[in-house]
């Protein structure tokens, strides 16, 4: 076991029609001019935003809003935030919609309580010592961003995505209503699953200090996603299935999941970022392209995770050698992503690199993680460029 | 599912030397006058108390102390503790020990922050609006007070022992290093260790609202609780298990292991409660003591979930019928505390109530929880009384 940090301060309302009860959180963490930042028109065709907008006026709380967060979101659009921001006075900041939304608020929250370019945190170059509060309502269960210090965000300029995590970012509020999670495309919510259970994953498949009520923990969480996953498949507005995703999505990237260890592998997140800013992906399918061929070329540096990952969590069964069970568990990984048809590899996720395009990914992603990074193995440049390669 | 909150916002650090963070974490948390408030002996002669009030010293921190905090600790301490904060101009409770400590300082905040009587609280006919901040370094793993919203504080004027649960309670931090649990006589261990698990059944044995990723999380932590509590009844000084056991203290009474249910059912902390108010035991194993007779007074109400507490928790064959598998699963559990050297029984429990006592605890209990309570079965007086009864 490492020594850890936990902090979840998020206060997460979680129940049918909860976003009605928006106004009275933001006043009770001290908001009064609000900036409401929302993606596409989705939000405002379901009527979310009109609520919104409705119980924020019969409360009496100003409000300027501001839409157009895309998946993988854009700097230029936060930078558009901050000004609105500063020009409105606005002290608390409303994330309406999935993590595009979320990270780009809390990238906007940066920089209006940090000022200077708030690429530098992205960046590496500067560390923020605060953040605008703010308060999210959920429309998809994916990300964690709702309950997470993270925030993923793509410069234009060169298509590079950066992540930056700080408890500033962790927003103080959480509306999670899985109702309003059922206009998703149930290509959106696979991979929604994909990336909820992948947090758990980049923290489970480790080479240290691992507790085991962490994995009693994370192996619950993952098993509750699997299934449940393959239940949307068959009946996308299951009522329960989505309450149980959706919650698994807040618990997997808290930081719950990884208490105790090393502090994650995540570098099959690292090579999906890279996808992700070049070529606009959905992230959760993104990974799951990857993860089969990280997984093959670093399982024997991480044998013993493997091997608990296929028994424990893939109901692989424990007859031959660790490695075989490894690759059992790894294969039934995959055969779960076909089933809700999410890619396997880059063809199936349909992009097609050329060779020249592999080797910009694996050096944009080896700058970005500061040269090599992982702990089931870690990778450099050239195992960055071969894991590309295998995953075409 | 019901609609629930997830509300736990305590810094929690967890690690070996952590104490020595404290002072920093209070300057974090805007303390500026504390008042040290701690039980017994065994936090001076160990030296933490002086290790703490060196660092403070240290970090220029002013403070006072107030020991003597008792298992089921006392009301009076905590008026005195209140005087003591308002005479000091104290704005900062630092809680060292395990849940009287903290209990009681709880207290002493709510005293403090809404004045009047505290013990309106206690007694149901105020609800508080505030509480000077606490911070925790926790001594013993059990009550789970270092991240819970509730506090038990007993009023000797009639002996009567009553919670209060408020999210003003919530520590702002809490410092969690396993080594101070090393000096835990045994049988606290082991009381800790049932208390631990008791927090997470009282949530899982309800007829209302069970997740699955809740029920997933819940048994993990139970089957990880009940391997380390054999553990270190057989290798007490064992770094590993003090760690798990600890970090599942914290997960089992902060909300994680109820979301969605409809509250849990209570009843055996309840009826121990009444016992601990007139008889002072180590409050785990009065509840050890008591849960078997309860669990076999309810079970039939409940059998799904003894069935799959039977089967998941306790490792019970899946052979015979459901009420045969659930009743399987109590015996397990009383062998388990038998194993851990928890009694199973009042005669056990070391105390022998006379007809008139167990007819006073059943009237106290059930005039504290108003009447009738539970999930499991409702259970009014003569339900209570029968239970006590059959614990004998």
């Amino acid at each position: 076991m490492f020594d850890f940090k936990y902090f979840t301060p998020t206060k997460v309302i979680f129940g049918k029609d909860t976003e009605g009860r928006v106004a009275e959180l933001i006043k009770e963490f001290g908001g009064t001019k609000v900036l409401i930042h929302y993606g596409g028109g989705s939000v405002v065709r379901s009527g979310l935003l009109k609520r919104v907008t409705d119980t924020l006026d019969a409360a009496g709380i100003a409000y300027v809003t501001l839409g157009g967060a895309v998946p993988n979101p854009h700097l230029s659009l936060v930078y558009e935030g901050i000004e609105l921001c500063k020009k409105e006075g606005v002290d608390f900041l409303l994330g309406v919609g999935g993590g595009s939304a979320i990270d780009s608020a809390k990238a906007i929250g940066y920089g209006v309580a940090n000022g200077g370019d708030v690429w530098d945190f992205y960046d590496r170059k500067r560390t923020a010592t605060g953040c605008l509060p703010l308060g999210v309502i959920l429309t998809i269960a994916a990300t964690g961003s709702e309950m997470s210090d993270s925030s993923v965000i793509t410069k234009e300029e060169g298509l590079i995505k950066r992540g930056y995590s700080s408890d500033y970012g962790r927003p103080k509020f959480a509306i999670l209503n899985p109702d309003l999670t059922k206009t998703m495309p149930d290509y959106q919510t696979a991979s929604g699953c994909t990336d909820i259970m992948m947090h758990t994953m980049e923290r489970y498949f480790t080479n240290g200090g691992n507790m085991e009520i962490t994995d009693a923990l994370a192996e619950g969480l993952l098993r509750t996603v699997k299934k449940n996953a393959i239940i949307l498949r068959d009946d996308p507005q299951n009522d329960a299935a989505r309450a149980e995703v959706m919650w698994a999505g807040s618990l997997s990237h808290n930081g719950l999941t990884g208490c105790g260890n090393d502090g994650g592998d995540w570098m099959t997140h690292k090579l999906e970022h890279e996808l992700g800013g070049l070529y606009d992906v959905a992230h959760g399918a993104g990974l799951a392209a990857i993860w089969g061929s990280w997984a093959r070329y670093v399982y024997k540096d991480c044998l013993h995770r493997f091997r608990r990952f296929a028994v424990n969590v893939m109901d692989v069964e424990e007859r031959g050698g660790d490695e075989e069970i490894a690759l059992c568990g790894i294969e039934a990984m995959e055969e779960f992503y076909r089933s809700i048809h999410m890619p396997t590899n880059l063809r199936e996720l349909g992009v097609n690199p050329t060779e020249e395009e592999l080797a910009l990914m694996a050096k944009k992603c080896a700058i970005g993680v500061g040269g090599a990074m992982g702990s089931a193995k870690v990778l450099n440049e050239q195992d960055m460029l071969n894991i590309y390669r295998a995953s075409m």
